[in-house]
């Protein structure tokens, strides 16, 4: 009976099927030798499983299963419709998804095909359906991964008729009258007014409507999460094991929508030394997604290479630090793309464990130490978990509108929240979720909300101002609550609800790439901001004023703290400088009870508590020296060494403390 | 009866269809309480006006012109020929223009039919003559605007096949046989020979003739102008009050052409602090045009935004300048765009006087202070006008020809002849017109024209050499006068008339990007050249002469006096550095007998003359310290106080000063 | 009886059907007057000769040749085959092209027909016959060149369906069997696998396989070579003079195999003075594959103009230079494009001998003082050769294979190249050949292959093995040896056989962008590689270690000197600086046995030896002062002057030096 690894999975995507048979024996007995204990296989090999249409032969994939379950190493299975074979094409040409410029793809690539497609859908799920109930009851079989990295081809993905025809639908059954939605999007504006839905443009060739492109982009968004889904209904009816859908953070795609209907959440990232940070900040969301853990499904041992490398050698360290993350945030599973690179074909200078040549690549021994850690801090990582009692909102529909509305030209909102709230909140150790409208509040005491376009999203914005009264401190703005749902300003107010809630009252805007505008905290110290800037009438609670730019907005607030409820509500006129943002942080901690650990440099400080005891994960990450200070003793797990006081860290040093 | 607000008009462009009817009685009293005295409707709202074919309704725009009738705000009625209803093209689905690429434009913008289509043009001109016939008596009808903004999709238009058919039948109509046109364009080069008018193929898809490619262009914007006056000889039909279109300096448009059939000449921009001086130059050149003092008919309070905001808060008084701008240079309407920002669609963003949320944008202070200076200075300004005796050309001939040909990489002509000639011009306090090459000429003692490609224009090259030997002062070159009209170059000169007019002998040319050309004036000081240099063989007459970068060249003549007639002939070689424009400034002008005013700093000086008495506008345009000395004292009609001698002005000031 | 001109020739490209007829004799009394000897007719002229389909008239023609003839001029004849006639186009619209973008290409440029269309071809073959019988016996055609600058459309050339086809036509031909391919390409991955050869696509709208790319790009450029195959199969039915097609260095283009069926090889270049470097690249490679001196048919006398010029005016001397040049690295004939500037349609600006205007451009001063150094050493030029001992690999496959699947983001091969390893060499006064993969070897000492990615090419892989083991000193890599024909990598090994060649021992690659890797020669001193590094396992032999990066890479070797056999292998894994490039070139030249004049600055040393005697022609390249030590006293021909000792060269010195 085969035994399932130790958690956290340390695991690779393996591809023996590219290769020579006599290479699985070797290849295999190295991964054991190095530490692998997981493996995910057969993404992209719909053609080997169904060579000609209706023919399966799962034959091979059975003998891979077999061979890794006896190197004592776990399987996860990929369900292929990533990339259909060409006889697909052949048999039903409308099969291709049709780009933006009008023309069709071309077989040779992957995700090729159009998630709306009648016999896409039909040939993908009956072979999925085939793949469950062959692997069902293989013990060695841990997880699923339903397709691979699924978003929309190109910036605003497919225009084939299916498409269009089930957009029309969609806007039919969102707004059941076609004047109904001219006036939600005032199409009265430029003539725009449609007559029934038929009439409906696909958003090309024109300078759209905001409103119209917003909601094509949930749409085929959408699209991908249905096709996600019925596979996920196939599967559940055969395999016990966990099922998701590896992702990447691209396209505001609905993360909480996507895995409503899966087990597990899944994730593949590709951050370098610069951005490192970033890919902690989608681990502090996907932690709040599934109470399963969720899986780092693909990273890289040192490099990307598509054709040709656009990176350099990593620091020592690095791939140690960037296998931590992921398992230190709450995931238990870092698994690397890939086990071996490919000798043929795309991606052909990818960094993996090993190389085409069969050799070593020169990360094999930090791969080794890695593979050593999570056995030492197997029983305390299982058992805890990351809670944090602050949080900072990151929504799909904010990202959607962003990008068909941003206000300010350069402000993307993913980059911008985490550059100007994420980091400088992790830099003074701060642990935060990052949540989306979905998620429950009431486990946090702080609650960050820059740039929500709107909180007309899941009862965000009552459910917002109740956790406020019942005693929680938001910090809110700038450019938050300023749409509908459909991306419309309102006609009587800036905000939604800001006013109500507060009793404040806005008073302009202002963009500002000049520095024209200036202004002060009440002490008299400089207060910095950036490029867009809310103001207020100001009241003596005002904590920044503006000092100049134009009469007419001097002395109005920037920054104001509003007592509501129990609770209290900062509102944010500006992206605030680094060292502005220290002292808004400082404040709000305190009003609100969340402890601010003692922290110097670049380290994620990761609190972890559950049955197996209470501690520290600490993983420096900007490749420089740090240190943290503890409140009492605790015990590195990985070493043994007992700490106590301030603890020094070197670069990428990771620290599993046990108190 | 409606009483005709006083001039100039202080005007917005308004939209109430857009919005719920209760608004319109708030904003119309706040543009009263402003001082808003014109507004400009409808030019969008064909569907509210037609919303099924032939189904008129103009009951709710009698009604905005009634109610701002009543508040004694005059009206300016747009022709919504922009943005045809969604029915059309279900009618006719060919009335969608036709990009480049080959692609159909979509419904959701504006401009998306084709100005030669046979149906979008019926449909234009019925509901013109409804709404004609609807508003011709209303005496709050003070003007009217033909369409929007009207020019070409993309950068070369619409490529449909009724495009196409026209622009062979006007080739034909151009050069009555084939022949006369393979042999006009050298059709021989690369066997481009065509057999029929009807083998000649829309510029795209190759390597394009260049003379091709200027007709094509041409052609578009002609089919523009005869859609423009099509709807004129409509509008002409029934209403009494000035017809215009309100235009952008885009595209190489020939303004003449497309107002010779109206009646008063519009104008938008959205210029930034950055370029002020860049729509004076078209207010210097738009006077030119048309008896009828011009209409500004839109400028921003603040920043633009089409969904995003790309500009800065602007220094205190720069929408009060920006506002004078027009006026001081023989303009009497200055029109904000918009009211109030839109709350849905398209341009949320968008400065404004008021917000979507019904409250005043920071700006509405200078808005005021515009209201009350237009006021206070009414009768002097109706009462006066601008008559410079110094000119610049500037010609939309040149500017097609140097879209499709220009001569040295990154010279583009406008922007070249603004920063090289205009602004140093108006640095000087030399006020002067832009004329194209239409323009008469006897009321000018100077004029410039530089890189006219073609003279070859209106009869401009015989017209200009009598101006000369009438006694005028012509500076030119570089570039000008070496094409024939269909942009061929000459086959025994390099200038079309310039050695026969002046008797000196071209050389050579040369472009030079590194500054290994150096030159001289005649007592030893450096000349600086820029980047093309025509050169030509010298006489004890040149002014300045090549003194390195080839032998070949060396004491060669690259500015020279040459006398014709009773008049002046500066032959100019490249294009000179500000100190050296300076000093040509200087001397032509003595020759001339144009006065140069006393100025210091970015100062616009407006003499004007008329019924009303003598005397000068000033406005400060770059946002820092200026000063003027006066001949006389003069009277700010402003602020009341008398000034003499030298006046200083600070950023932005305006002064309306009488003699 | 005509008497051909002496060699090296000075020629033009001359369009005297652009022109009145009254310009010839005009025209070509000038040319005579500066020294032009040879006149290169009729390239684009298709339409002239054929108006009308199959009604030809060469009388034109025959009078142009006779005037030039009767001047003492030789003539070139051009086939027109890159601008068939508009009628072509109307007889059969499949002629045209179609783009990547699916657009087909429009009438009015150059080589807009499909070199795959039967149309097409069979049009252009008959009017080359009609000429090769027209001309073949007028003794003043002393040349053919076929076509103009042939090589594909946009950047991957004809989709059409002709190419489509044959394009599969010529995979089925190689693979003989789908599968075959299939495994060749590895097309399991992402299930690419096709079940007939019918159904693999034209590489667009995908991410497609570097070997579909790959294929596809060599098999445009083929389609090119049949082309022009086809045309030179006839042109030798007729004619005796020597057939070639002018090319230029683009696209990868295998001009081995162009040139294989012709009898000489023509080249076309704009270089610039910052890249002048570039073309004697080029004429080091041309010189390598005939025995016939190649032709330089186009350069510019000063500066080229499509429509707008993007250059200066050259430093005095530049011309002379230029045209010098290809004479001194072997050809036997310098042309200008062109004679007269165009007055109407494309390149109005380009630099000429003479002005549209029939003035002389500003170089014609340098251009008759070639004319009379060309006579003055013409005896000893043709009775000399240049035949380098040294040679360095250039082959179209890698350049293909770079283009596909270039290992490093940034590294073009050509320039990579040019600046790492040609420049250094020409400026340590070696003189290599430049050699594509079917080049002899036997008669050079010492060869660099840097970035040849793949050795399985014209058997290259063992026919360098045996040179080595014959004595020959090798500098191999970085980057060679590490591909199949196909692009596909080793699967148990990272060379092809370099390993088994040398017995060393390959351990890592890894990218360097950020300068982590350190490097070290034996004797400390610091080695500067650069981006790229392949590490071996160390022997004490290795010339250069790596000092610093990553503990897993420190101590590998990354340059290393190998005994193979009678010769050496020096193993590089990196570009490495020029400093250390010095350092290697000294220590394999001394290996080889390779001499190293003493040079100083940038100067072309061109040793010639032949019947004529021995000698050297020395060209400054770099506008600045340089020197040349000569071993034994030589006179210069274009002067006179006997030198000796140490001779000093300023900006663009040439000299032609006889022993």
């Amino acid at each position: 009976m085969f035994q399932t690894p130790e958690k956290p999975y340390l695991g690779v995507a393996y591809y023996p099927e590219d290769w020579p048979d006599e290479e699985m024996d070797k290849d295999i007995a190295r991964m054991k030798e190095i530490g692998v204990n997981t493996a995910r296989i057969a993404e992209f090999a719909w053609h080997r499983m169904e060579p000609h249409p209706g023919e399966f032969d799962f034959s091979y994939f059975h003998q891979v299963v077999d061979k890794l379950a006896a190197a004592g190493i776990a399987v996860v299975l990929g369900t292929p419709t990533a990339t259909p074979p060409r006889w697909l094409e052949r048999l039903y040409p409308d099969v291709m998804a049709k780009g933006e410029n009008g023309r069709v793809f071309s077989h040779g690539g992957r995700r090729h095909c159009c998630s709306n497609n009648p016999h896409y859908d039909a040939y993908s799920l009956r072979i999925v359906e085939k793949m469950a109930q062959e692997f069902a009851d293989d013990p060695a079989v841990i997880g699923w991964q339903i397709d691979n990295e699924i978003y929309s081809v190109g910036k605003n993905g497919c225009f084939c008729p299916n498409c269009q025809g089930k957009f029309r639908e969609r806007l039919r059954k969102k707004y059941k009258t076609i004047d109904s939605l001219n006036q939600a999007w005032n199409l009265n504006l430029f003539s725009q007014w449609y007559d029934d839905f038929s009439e409906i443009p696909a958003p090309r060739d024109a300078w759209h409507n905001p409103h119209l492109i917003q909601e094509w982009k949930i749409f085929q968004n959408d699209s991908h999460v249905e096709f996600v889904h019925r596979q996920a209904e196939i599967l559940h009816k055969y395999v016990k094991v966990p099922v998701g859908t590896d992702t990447m953070p691209v396209n505001g795609m609905d993360y909480r929508k996507l895995t409503e209907k899966l087990d597990i959440v899944q994730f593949n990232h590709y951050n370098v030394p610069e951005n490192l940070y970033c890919c902690a900040f989608w681990f502090d969301y996907l932690r709040t997604l599934k109470e399963h853990p969720f899986w780092n499904t693909e990273t890289a041992t040192c490099w990307n290479g598509s054709t040709a490398i656009t990176q350099s050698i990593k620091p020592e360290g690095y791939c140690r630090a960037n296998s931590w993350l992921p398992i230190a945030l709450g995931g238990d599973a870092n698994m690397y793309w890939l086990w071996r690179t490919h000798w043929a074909g795309h991606e052909l200078v990818h960094g993996a464990v090993i190389d085409s040549s069969g050799r070593d690549m020169h990360t094999v021994s930090e791969v080794k130490d890695v593979a050593h850690g999570f056995h030492a801090a197997s029983r305390f990582l299982t058992g805890t978990r990351v809670r944090p009692d602050a949080a900072i909102h990151f929504t799909s529909l904010s990202w959607n509108m962003h990008e068909c509305q941003k206000v300010v030209e350069g402000w993307e909102y993913m980059p911008t929240v985490q550059d100007t709230f994420y980091r400088p909140m992790t830099r003074r150790g701060l642990r935060p979720d990052v949540i989306d409208s979905g998620a429950a509040l009431d486990s946090y005491k702080l609650i960050f909300s820059p740039m929500v376009m709107s909180l007309d999203d899941r009862d965000l914005s009552a459910r917002m101002a109740q956790w406020v009264k019942d005693g929680g401190v938001w910090v809110v703005g700038p450019l938050t609550d300023v749409r509908s749902a459909d991306g419309t300003r309102y006609r009587d107010r800036f905000h939604g609800m800001l006013e109500s809630l507060t009793g404040a009252r806005w008073a302009y805007n202002a963009p500002d790439r000049e520095s024209r505008i200036q202004a002060a905290w009440q002490d008299g110290e400089a207060f910095q901001g950036n490029t867009w800037y809310e103001m207020w009438d100001a009241d003596d609670d005002a904590l920044v004023k503006v000092t100049g730019g134009h009469s007419a907005i001097e002395g109005k607030a920037l920054v104001s703290l509003k007592p509501v409820g129990k609770g209290w509500v900062l509102l944010l006129g500006t992206l605030p400088s680094e060292k502005d943002m220290d002292r808004i942080l400082r404040l709000v901690c305190e009003k609100s009870g969340v402890a601010l650990p003692q922290v110097e440099g670049d380290v994620m400080v990761c609190p972890r508590r559950g049955e197996a005891g209470e501690g520290l994960v600490l993983v420096e990450y900007g490749c420089g020296e740090a240190a943290v200070t503890l409140d009492a003793p605790m015990t590195d797990l990985l070493t043994g060494r007992r700490l106590q006081g301030k603890i020094h860290l070197k670069p990428y040093d990771v620290l599993v403390l046990q108190a």
